[in-house]
């Protein structure tokens, strides 16, 4: 909880920083809201329950869904809206180390516009928000869904099928080329236009290359030639916003699968961890809030994987958290200068250094041993002798060594 | 939430002076565990469900079970163990303004301790945070779930009724001593005793001399002279933590409606909004996690009442809360000069000052009539003839005057 909540409160400075708002919603939806675009995978995952009026509803499984909702039903919140949410949801999946059926996300979202900067804008703060936790060493995949739709055209599949055949392309790190055809002959789509697709969704690299074989390949496809000049675009603005040239890659591979995205998608990983899966993800979703019965509202977002990133840094020591918050242990010597004890606690409390002490009235001995077992870096040992003398021991754990300070100087110490 | 962020940061950072470790928990316990120690009504509002195993789930309703159940199954934990948790609970109640059906709890508990300095701590804590908070004119209504007890021993009313009798006696502020003796009668105790025992626990004030009067009356009741002597110590720790005397009353009608308590109770309201009810509260509950499958083990906790105390901030326009957490607004004068407002603007981002900028393209005006309805203090208007001077204009839309600044002098001005 330490670590997480370090992390935490960096993201947060992180995302406010841009100009993000904080913004929450309930931790439960009305089913009909969260089964409308979520997919088949993510629909049977929801947990779903009726209240004492017998309404369904569900736990949220994402904080998108939610947001959209809001937005469709406060049309005179000012354009664009940009908010942040650390919050939790719930997917009821098989649960493996980094991913828990209970867990955090952290979503940032621009509301209201429909320019590449704003997608690119999301990108480059989940960036941002990888440095200061101190991943910096991340890539970005980026697709986009007007490009995928192209090559729908292109091999002459009908769009009515797209979202099956997203979710299918999207599972090719998971399950391979040949599952991929798998689960595509599962939707109709024949072995040799699956091929087809297979080929072209195959390229990935430097963005002008890969940008200019698409160009190239599905020129005349009008859907196709908007998803490459986004691209462009966003990542074009990207580097104003300073991101540095070679962190992205465009993966026509990448399709994400949840079925609310409408345009550019993108994915981070950090580079030699890709195994773990991204870091971050999000994407365009323009149709999602009038789909919810408000306005036509372009809007795009991005989502950080907090789990993955905790683990990442667990796993890397990245930087050092201290076992406990409080930094000093109060002991005393013997019952006499509890009171005193109590008193010297209360003025580094009080002058912003977390404390603690003893409350079972043990011996001085197991006083330490308790506050050594918890990991107090300080102990400040209060006894009759040193009392005498306004001081008291100020002991460090770690280094085993203290000395005899005055007690006027404890905070400055401490603080020091 | 800009105000919810601040009052949680405040007393986050309270408790952790106070060597409160953070810990949290699941949204959803097992429907067993839940429905143990809750009492009938708060059963009732529970919101319960079954996963895709058929296992029966239930949203926690409190913060207090889920510790306890933790508490429960790590026997290893060092004791004492203290934490806090800030976190969301959930009640099927009839909503009002500060009661809503998902609501957030801010405890601090002490597990492991017997002594009742423990008790002192956590009830001091809790002060604290109100101070800190910004309502400091609190007070403090404690009584002892033993003197209680010692008290139906009194009138000669078995002790495998007093749950129900508690929970009534718990209601008079709410439903009036008719409303009690009706309650009461219920649960089969006579009108006559009902009348004795609304007598005795219509005492309340200066704790001296409610204890005095209590301890006189009850002479010879075991029980009861360990709760009044367990108080009296409390409040003694209290102030020694530093918590004025004339902060607490002795309120022999205080019980607290969940079932759990089994010592010191106590409650804290602010004066002159008494009616809104009690914005913290907790107590003692040595038994809970032995009934949970650990080992006895004495605990003692308290629970601020966030909604309610958002709800006096408000009221009270107690401190003031900016409508956006991002002070400065990037204003472009025209499309040649965006490049360089993004430039400007991620310096200001960069340098801890949260700037946000247009998304839409649109004219000066439309801007500044955007930042102004979002609520920026300060507005950063970039134009071409500034910028050959390496300088913008920055105005503040609050005192709606405005100058030129160099850009390099940008960072200083906002930070002051």
């Amino acid at each position: 909880m330490i670590l997480r909540n370090a992390v935490v409160d960096k993201i947060r400075r992180i995302f406010e920083s841009y100009g993000f708002e904080p913004m929450e919603t309930p931790a439960f939806e009305s089913w009909g809201l969260l089964e409308v675009k979520c997919g088949h995978d993510l629909k049977e995952q929801i947990y779903r329950f009726k209240d004492k009026k017998n309404r369904e509803l569900g736990l949220r499984y994402d904080l998108t869904v939610p947001l959209a909702r809001v937005i469709a039903s406060n049309p005179q919140l000012p354009k664009p809206f940009k908010r942040y949410c650390i919050s939790r949801v719930w997917r009821y999946e098989k649960p493996t180390i980094a991913r828990r059926r209970e867990f955090l996300q952290c979503d940032a979202d621009i509301i209201g516009s429909s320019e590449p900067i704003s997608d690119a804008e999301v990108m480059v703060v989940a960036a941002d928000c990888l440095e200061a936790i101190g991943l910096p060493d991340f890539f970005v995949r980026v697709n986009n869904r007007k490009i995928l739709e192209g090559m729908l055209d292109y091999v002459k599949v009908g769009r009515e099928r797209e979202l099956d055949i997203f979710r299918a392309i999207d599972k090719l790190a998971k399950i391979g080329p040949e599952g991929v055809v798998e689960e595509l002959a599962r939707v109709s789509v024949s072995m040799s236009t699956a091929d087809k697709l297979l080929d072209l969704i195959g390229k990935k690299g430097e963005p002008d290359e890969i940008l200019g074989y698409a160009t190239k390949l599905l020129e005349g496809i009008e859907v196709a030639m908007r998803g490459c000049d986004e691209l462009e675009r966003i990542l074009e603005y990207a580097r104003e916003f300073g991101m540095p040239r070679g962190r992205a890659i465009v993966d026509l591979s990448l399709a994400r699968g949840i079925d609310y995205y409408t345009g550019p998608i993108y994915e981070i990983y950090i580079k030699g961890s890709e195994k773990i899966g991204s870091v971050a993800g999000g994407g365009r979703y323009d149709t999602l809030i009038e789909l919810f019965g408000g306005r036509p509202t372009p809007a795009t977002g991005i989502s950080l994987g907090i789990e993955r990133i905790i683990e990442l840094l667990e796993k890397r020591r990245a930087f050092t958290i201290p076992r406990v918050v409080a930094k000093a242990f109060v002991a005393s010597a013997s019952e006499s200068v509890r009171k005193d004890a109590v008193a010297i606690m209360q003025k580094l409390r009080r002058s912003g250094i977390p404390t603690d002490f003893d409350l079972t009235r043990r011996r001085l001995a197991a006083q330490l041993e308790y506050a050594d077992k918890r990991g107090f870096r300080y102990a400040v040992i209060v006894g009759e002798k040193e009392l005498r003398e306004n001081s008291v021991v100020l002991r460090d754990m770690l280094a085993k060594k203290q000395k005899v300070v005055k007690i006027d100087n404890l905070v400055h110490l401490l603080k020091a």
